[in-house]
């Protein structure tokens, strides 16, 4: 059994794994506003509750996994660099707060790279050896397998930053500093902006809402007759599908994972950004494989859970 | 020694290759639109008078190396995709031709990715481990190379497509049947229509000039103070500069090689590509260093005799 843990911009969530399967899992607020080091005493505090209620103990763990989002050094264990959240966090030696708070092994990966090696390795794209992942969450995550192997890149930056390639280079200008980024264009952080340049949006009831607009808000004010959201919802996929198109030349991939909160509504999304992409992307060789993750919180923990295993068999093999 | 054919577009360069250096090498005009298999024969014949020239013989080579613009099958050693040139190509089985012309094993290679080799092996990123090369000609060719291996994919795209993702959602239609590529926008061939969209062109005597537009056209247009020309390269620049921003972003590289025709004027452009560059990509590491290739032409005749050398002194220590 291995713990898992994945420090979310929205929650921190906590899971058992064995194998193929979450054992147990909970989920913390993050605050991650706050940074880190306010909320690690409370995630020792649950993996203990977490395994008391399974009965279980650290000593029938072989590691725990660590996932962040951002750009992370996953043989040095470190946060390299994160656009705002656990801001304190970078630099941070993980390996040495593992070992000292639980006296255990362990693995740090990019979230959306987890959930690829989740997904590959038990989920939807189970089997596949060339894949990308996009997880439409607050920013637009991704990652890339080639030949088996997750894409790590010189610098930990390779295959992670698809939601910072320019769809629209007259666009705004993203948190990352590059322009017309996919998610500054399309990511859930950037819809409140978005709308507010659509004619109709600041007069409609929505403009009055409390708090940021989510992916769900536009889609239900554009089923609702809302023009402003219709042309959002348009726009939107235009761009999610754009950069899908462009994760397929980069990557050349068999299977393209689809998976965040925004797949909630995918039995209404897919279709339309599936026509885009097939129409759009230049593969002579034939058509890549769509599937949505069945749950995202999921598959960064089994990805976690499975690099665990990977390294520390290894280990014990060598050992 | 090796024997070199390169299938530009416009041009068949013919080289012979001795480590890394190009002995004796000679040009052919391409008429690529009307296909490959009536230049065959007299490629044939040019390779014969470049050895006789050089008082050798074909027993002196190792092998071939072929390359071509488009999607190429380096294991079966065939074009599988093309964008309009040597359309006649595809599927023909370029060993079994290369053998019966020559009697010699070949290597094939998309040009982009030869190119990168070349350089990589013997030229400005000699020793680099990860790069990417953009070559700005009649298209914009790019290819990759991560952990000291060019990156190929699962179907032979990875990496060369560069100049086919979208930094223009609002843009032109591209060759490739995707919409605003980076190529589309800022590839030679979009010049003219590009211009022709722009205050005051038309009425230009450039609008009357023989031929479409240049690179080399825009920048003495710009320079002679021709407004529309100003303001198409500085449009331009933000483009190439958006497209080598994707591939930092997509590949991680540490060195970006540039190359073609545009980087006649790489004293001009160069300072200003880079500083966007480097204002936009997220690189926390540090900083990419640019390289200017000594000659296009060369590269890729390198890249190819690079490669026999890999494949046939392995097959050879194997035999």
């Amino acid at each position: 059994m291995n713990v898992t843990i994945d420090f979310g911009g929205t929650n921190i969530k906590i899971g058992l794994v064995e194998g193929g399967t979450v054992m147990a899992k909970t989920s913390l607020p993050a605050y991650s506003g706050n940074g880190l080091f306010p909320r690690l005493p409370v995630v020792v505090q649950a993996v203990h509750e977490l395994l008391r209620q399974r009965g279980a103990d650290l000593q029938d763990c072989q590691g725990i996994g660590v996932a962040l989002p951002g750009i992370v050094d996953s043989d040095d264990r470190r946060l390299i660099a994160t656009p705002g959240k656990y801001s304190d966090a970078i630099g941070i030696d993980f390996g040495e707060w593992i070992q000292e708070a639980f006296s255990l092994p362990c693995v740090m990966e990019n979230d959306a790279r987890a959930a690829l090696l989740g997904e590959a390795a038990y989920g939807m794209a189970k089997g596949a050896r060339n894949a990308v992942m996009v997880t439409f969450g607050t920013g637009i995550g991704t990652a890339a397998m080639m030949d088996g192997q997750v894409v790590r890149g010189a610098h930990y930056q390779a295959g992670i930053l698809g939601g910072h390639l320019t769809t629209d280079i007259h666009g705004g200008v993203c948190i990352c500093g590059n322009k017309g980024c996919l998610e500054a264009q399309s990511g859930a952080w950037a819809l409140t902006a978005r709308a507010a340049g659509l004619n109709g949006y600041t007069d409609s009831a929505w403009a009055r809402k409390t708090g940021p607009l989510g992916y769900e808000d536009v889609i239900r004010a554009a089923s609702e007759g809302e023009e402003w959201a219709g042309r959002l919802l348009d726009d939107l996929i235009g761009h999610w599908s754009a950069g899908i198109v462009n994760l397929i030349h980069a990557y050349d991939p068999e299977v393209v994972v689809l998976s965040g909160g925004l797949m909630k509504s995918a039995d209404r999304l897919l279709p339309r950004m599936k026509e885009r992409v097939l129409q759009s992307a230049w593969t002579p060789w034939g058509t890549p494989r769509f599937v949505v993750a069945n749950d995202p919180d999921t598959s960064v923990l089994l990805g976690l859970s499975h690099l665990v295993k990977e390294k520390f068999a290894l280990t014990c093999e060598m050992g």
